[in-house]
């Protein structure tokens, strides 16, 4: 196949609706993308499975496999190990697809250091107004639970300049469609079309010899 | 009107169907775009009407729109001028409407130096052999006319690695899609929302602020 697929991180607020996005964009387009699961080391938790949710390993596989390379980011949140094994990420691209990781910025920014072909976007409710609408939620949560989950919304943002798209989550399959066309349109990137082009050149550089 | 336009250069091989396509999306999206015209200090053609192919100026007059800057860029071929006003892009800009440009690429870097924001667009035919089926046209050219456009084709090309995108014109209606596509997902780029990025984290701020 001679596509070569695209990695992609998204991130976004906590209730931006990134994860039901990523997930209705691979029930929509599951040819063309696959999702990357991530390793841990927290323990599964009721209702998860093996390789869907996570890859659940112990310390000492994480650790091997950070000291092997073999993850593209990782980090350690509470005690925990978190990373992103590379082989699926890497195997599923060569054979074409366009793989959608969802982490948090900062390790978004590590990865597109190392890979700098990677695409990166944010997802946003369209307003600060309808991002504390959701964060409020029911109307049950204490005043100080809405007032951590905007505290880590301003977390959740920093660094966000350096992301390549914002999309604004305002209806579902709007924002599906949004993204879709943004990951079609990044594979007509020149960047992305060097072997057509150097091929093409060849060619025309071939005939002008030829002819004259 | 909130949203900016965007400059778009539009350039490609003679034969790739650029001028085909681009008149296609204005008819098809007018609210969105805006062609630009050219200033010429060449003689009309029969049939050309003042605004629509040129706007035809003196060399008096051309020198002084050099001097004033008013021109985006300009270049010298054949003892005729040919510029880009800058009042009518920048103008249709500030309205909101994306403005395309059809000129060449060494013409067009010379404006994405100025402004960086400028999309870079390269139309091709999907091959080598595509293109040369082209400018053979209907097998009443002589060798020497194929061989010099040929020549041309390769001298079109030079630079076309700076460009942002590579768009293959195999399909007429399919091509004006994509560029649509790429065009308005452009406006989702992170650089060109940084006024709705930076409101946002200030009320995020203010919010903590006020409620710590």
């Amino acid at each position: 196949m001679s596509k070569q697929g695209i990695l992609t991180v998204v991130s976004g607020f906590s209730g931006s609706g990134k994860g039901t996005i990523m997930k209705r964009l691979l029930e929509k387009y599951p040819q063309n993308y696959a999702l990357s699961v991530s390793a841990t080391t927290r323990a599964p938790r009721p209702g998860e499975e093996e390789g869907r949710e996570y890859f659940f390993k112990s310390v000492e596989c994480f650790e091997q496999m950070i000291k092997d390379d073999a993850l593209l980011e990782y980090a350690r949140y509470v005690n925990n190990y978190y990373g992103t094994p590379k082989d699926y990420v890497l195997g599923q691209m060569a054979q074409g697809k366009d793989v959608i990781l969802e982490i948090e910025i900062q390790g978004a920014l590590k990865i597109k250091q190392k890979y700098p072909d990677t695409v990166l976007l944010f997802v946003t409710p369209p307003s600060f107004a309808e991002l504390e609408k959701r964060l409020v939620g029911r109307g049950t949560e204490t005043p100080e639970v809405i007032r951590d989950r905007l505290r880590r919304a301003g977390e959740e943002s920093l660094g966000v300049e350096n992301y390549d798209y914002l999309v604004i989550n305002d209806e579902l399959e709007a924002c599906v469609d949004q993204v879709h066309a943004i990951l079609q349109n990044e594979h007509t990137k020149v960047s992305r079309k060097i072997d057509f082009i150097n091929d093409f050149k060849l060619q025309l550089e071939q005939y002008a010899k030829g002819e004259n």
